[in-house]
């Protein structure tokens, strides 16, 4: 896959160093030929001035890292100007791993360690032998969430393994921490067979809990998760299923209210019938939207096609034919499929007043910019764009819950609860076409679909305390 | 076990919230209750006072959770004393777990979404793909241990499980950070088949720079070491083997200097052939100690007996007996077996100027006020006592080694080079019967260790870079 993008994006963002002429207008040099190369200029930092010289750092957001070499010839090709250093922001982020561990107390004396370590430590442990719900309240436990994957469907990158997969993990750990202050831990596993993905989970489980399932593929996702879920008394979660399910269900109810139209009546054609594309598909059904079409790389799942596993096999309607095909007349897109592959043209064949979500990561299915003038609400899966689709308004409140219920298991119940808790924190005075949802940022999300989960728990009877 | 201790210790810690008169005498009544039932007084902190009335939090070590208890009994019995609060120190540590998980940067704008996880941390991702060593430099695996178990053998406790064991192995956390700023997480197991634990911690290897294994009972123990060593290409530790090994052959070079005998020449006896039993036995032999008594609980491991397992053989001797038996004339004894096995009687037995290291947890072979005027030298591995035979004088030093050249291996002269690195860290001028080894918060032992063990990693053709 190229490393692209139609605008400029802290992904592809650098930090230049340069001493330029303390003269009037040397800066402005340096902005306007990054402006004619299309890069985008944040942050600009005085380093040292003297007489003659002036040293400043400038963070520059590109689209690709074509783009970032291109800015970087631009500023070299000015006279006057010397290039310092040159690094990549989002390398440097990484360098060393973003995530480590913190201590609750610095041992500094042999009290300390006679505490948290031999012999004080042995109470600890006989307690827990003696109760073992202790383990909760005693241990990391009570707030521990592993972030389990198999590298086999990384973002939209594909197969990559435990090991280029592991920084996608950490990412994930970073959210449960700043978002719903829970200690996630990535176990990336160098296996992809079922059955041993399951008897390691289960395995390492006694210091989790809960589990975050992360970028496996389906089918075998769906296994894992019934099989964690039916053998484990932890919540268990695969986030590209449900995490995206919620956050699109509650895009979707303030979206309709939009364009004034009602779920039981709409025609809602998904794209990508992977774990995502399922999930959505089934949290659709459950709040009474019956008129689905999804479509894979294929077109149509439909009745006549012999390929199909069982968990698109419930999905499969009498209509063949392309996405395309699919799309005429539909009212709403969903995709969780492949960069591009939506176009204008195809949007235009919509039923008036088109809602298209293109949450293809990091790539969407179609750049925004192409169907602005077209489409009613445009969502993606970006953190760049209006109206992000981001698992993060749901899993760090979704874990927070269950965590604080000590629920045994999650229920559907409870994904619905969290899709409406999302979407009613816009309230009709800030809904339009570029704020369908809550940022991510907005701090009332977390505990608000933390205590939907939890009552929801409680309803279903999962809940331990 | 009893929870019982000679000596007043931080294990059994109490905070006592008071209420007293305000009048003279009135705290002497309570200091001195205290110290007549034996309680060892820490902080006194002042937390309100006014015409009438101080309120006071005591800081008070007991021996045992009974002592605690008569403590509290006996402030309670005064009169003009109203006892507000009582809580137990280590119990309130451990609540809530004792590690967390710390991001390296706050995420608060979509700037740094886009950075640390979607778009951005995709070309990291491909980044490992396309160069796979490069997840030691891009994400955690550089610098994170994990820290396995099956909670077989955890302390001297025996066999608790894989959540009893989880206090420990936070412990052992916070000791990696502190003392070696390694991050390491716990991996308690619901599993003790030797090779279901195998299987699992290859499962899991791909975001982990190293194993360290912890309190799995022998002999499975050397099974899982020397296979994972075998079949991963990180460092594989089993510090009950070799963190005990290396200290105590550390302190064993200084005691020696002090009762001016000969490592070749002494009679060593070692009860406990478990893990660490076998391990010191084979380092001793390594610094050409020939002449080792290996004990089990059933006396003097003697060419004779049938129940020897592969590892114990290898040390039977002709001799057979209690290890009473074995004692006589011995000039070194190495306890890592149960509490309170080892009598005065037999320390008299043994050759002159006896060295004794009692080194069960969390209660010693025997206790050190016992044998004060008997033993030339004796050590424990408790931190309340003078010459605390402690492995985190090894395991932080060794991994930070190993981690900083990216070891595939440990090997046995790796444990050699640092047990001389610690021991070379008590000069003449502060060696005595009391401080045979440097102390824990020594800040020259980690960085002393690393460099001898990426030394001799370097020399053994195991280092990476």
């Amino acid at each position: 896959m190229r490393e692209w993008s139609l605008t400029p994006s802290p992904s592809f963002s650098l930090t230049v160093r340069l001493e330029l002429k303390n003269r009037a207008g040397a800066l402005a040099e340096v902005t306007r030929a990054i402006a004619e190369v299309g890069g985008n200029l944040g942050q600009i930092s005085l380093i040292e001035r003297n007489l003659k010289t002036v040293k400043r750092e400038l963070q520059i957001d590109a689209s690709s890292t074509e783009h970032a070499e291109q800015i970087v010839r631009a500023i070299k090709a000015l006279k006057d100007v010397q290039v310092l250093h040159v690094s990549d922001r989002t390398f440097d982020l990484h360098r060393g791993g973003k995530i480590h561990i913190q201590n609750r107390i610095a041992i500094t004396s042999s009290a300390d360690l006679a505490m948290a370590y031999t012999p004080g430590v042995g109470r600890i442990c006989k307690a827990i032998e003696e109760a073992p719900e202790k383990v909760f309240s005693l241990t990391i436990k009570g707030n521990s969430v592993a972030i389990v994957t198999d590298g086999s469907a990384v973002l939209g990158l594909g197969n990559l393994g435990p090991e280029a997969a592991l920084p996608v993990m950490e990412g994930k750990a970073m959210l449960f921490k700043q978002f719903a202050d829970i200690d996630a831990f990535p176990i990336c596993l160098a296996t992809q067979e079922t059955e041993e993905i399951i008897q390691t989970v289960k395995n390492i489980i006694p210091a989790f809990g809960g589990v975050n399932l992360e970028d496996i593929a389906a089918p075998r996702c769906f296994e894992i998760e019934r099989r964690l879920q039916e053998e484990l008394d932890v919540p268990i979660f695969h986030d590209d299923q449900h995490g995206t399910a919620i956050v699109t269900m509650a895009a979707l109810i303030n979206s309709l209210k939009l364009v004034d139209k009602e779920m039981t009546k709409i025609k809602v054609v998904i794209n990508g019938a992977g774990a995502a594309g399922i999930a959505i598909a089934r949290l659709l059904q459950q709040a009474q939207c019956e008129n689905i079409i999804l479509c894979d790389s294929r077109g149509i799942i439909s009745k006549g096609r012999a390929d199909l596993n069982e968990e698109k096999r419930a999905f499969a309607v009498a209509q063949e034919g392309s996405l395309a095909d699919a799309l005429v007349g539909a009212d709403v897109f969903i995709g969780v499929s492949a960069p591009g592959i939506l176009t204008p043209e195809m949007v235009k064949t919509m039923a008036a007043q088109p809602i298209v979500f293109a949450m293809a990561n990091p790539i969407p299915e179609v750049q925004p910019e192409l169907i602005q003038d077209i489409a009613a609400v445009v969502a993606t899966g970006r953190s760049d764009y209006p109206n992000q689709i981001n698992n993060v308004l749901a899993f760090p409140g979704v874990f927070r819950g269950a965590l604080d219920c000590r629920a045994i298991a999650f229920t559907t119940d409870m994904y619905l609860q969290a899709a409406k808790a999302i979407a009613g924190l816009v309230p009709p005075s800030v809904l339009d076409r570029e704020h369908i949802i809550p940022s991510v940022f907005d701090p009332r999300v977390v505990p608000t679909v933390a205590a939907a989960v939890q009552q929801a728990a409680r309803e279903a009877g999962v809940a331990r305390i």
